[in-house]
């Protein structure tokens, strides 16, 4: 008699794959790509190292695939701020803000996600979702034009420059080496320091979208 | 007797090595670090593959000392670049300039030394390297901020902006899923796509640090 798997076994297993990736997602975010290891994701998810093997064929595709969901949901959010009210510019600062704000609160998994050296494969897929980041800004920066604004300018390139400044300036900030070396875990910044971080950052893309000088808010 | 080794000697061996990373800075250019060999290197150089293990550890090390060398080379023209005479935005034109033009003349080493996916090892000199860039931009706005030609802005921040700004937006346009798979060598850009691409750039980099539209030139 052929083996068939039934609907409950089929839950069942994707459950547990499920549980993995969750418990594979909060090692990346307490302590990087770098530190994320197989045996310790198995233990949290009360499962055999084996048992993570049957679902992910190698450590790489595990950690790989969560760097997908996670920087997907981030590629979300960004394409939830620009959807909503506001004219173009209000709508990219509001992406901008929340972008950064969501990094400074989760520093580890945001230096995992942005600029930790990570395996060529990942290192690829970063291309990749940075393109989609940019295509949501493109968008929103041909919106402005359109709608007058923002002046005339070649919006995929002003896009790409919005993505580099954005996620090279909390490459810094997010640095494993700018945090205290004795702390089990980062702290978060307090709302004092995401400002001082934020704020300088939104100046400077919002200025090179609009060519004006921001108005302190 | 023990056995010393002759100034002849040690300048041949220093020759030697030169040549080794000479070609091999020519591998990388002709196809990037992914299709770089070390027995394609020990053949230009006209060298056993052996020599090239005497002189560097792995291919890694190699790679990674071809990389060094040519990203200093480019920080170098940067500092140079900012050194010069005029107001800080100028001197901040002439090097974002330089670099993006000297990024699209030779595209296949610039996708190398900007983008391209790498060993965690040479991932992590890229993020030491980009924090020169900054320290050099830094400088500049420092200074701009003194003597009035920028307004006041968190100099260190917005350094960091324009190094992601400039660097991301060349990212796709030196991208080789971009250029024609049937050459060879991918063409340098001809002067008229160099210009349409590094003026919005420049614009957007520009116009982020003075808070001012640039006028077009």
């Amino acid at each position: 008699m052929a083996y068939r798997e039934t609907e409950k076994m089929r839950l069942r297993k994707a459950e547990v794959r499920q549980r993995i990736l969750s418990c594979a997602h909060q090692c990346v975010a307490e302590g990087g790509f770098r530190n994320a290891q197989i045996n310790q994701v198995a233990e949290m998810a009360g499962v055999a190292t084996g048992t993570v093997y049957r679902h992910f064929e190698s450590k790489a595709e595990l950690f790989a695939e969560v760097f997908r969901i996670a920087t997907q949901r981030e590629v979300d959010k960004v394409g939830e701020a620009l959807a909503g009210d506001g004219s173009a510019p209000e709508r990219l600062e509001r992406a901008l803000r929340q972008f950064a704000e969501r990094a400074l609160h989760g520093p580890v998994m945001a230096w995992a996600l942005i600029a930790e050296p990570v395996d060529p494969q990942v290192e690829g897929e970063r291309l990749t979702y940075r393109r989609a980041y940019a295509e949501y800004f493109e968008q929103a920066i041909g919106e402005g034009i359109g709608e007058g604004s923002l002046p005339a300018q070649d919006a995929r390139l002003s896009a790409t420059c919005l993505v580099g400044a954005i996620a090279e300036s909390l490459v810094g900030p997010l640095s494993p080496t700018q945090q205290t070396p004795q702390q089990d875990r980062p702290d978060a910044f307090d709302d004092r320091q995401i400002k001082a971080l934020v704020e300088p950052i939104i100046d400077f893309c919002l200025q090179g979208v609009t060519g004006q000088r921001r108005k302190l808010s």
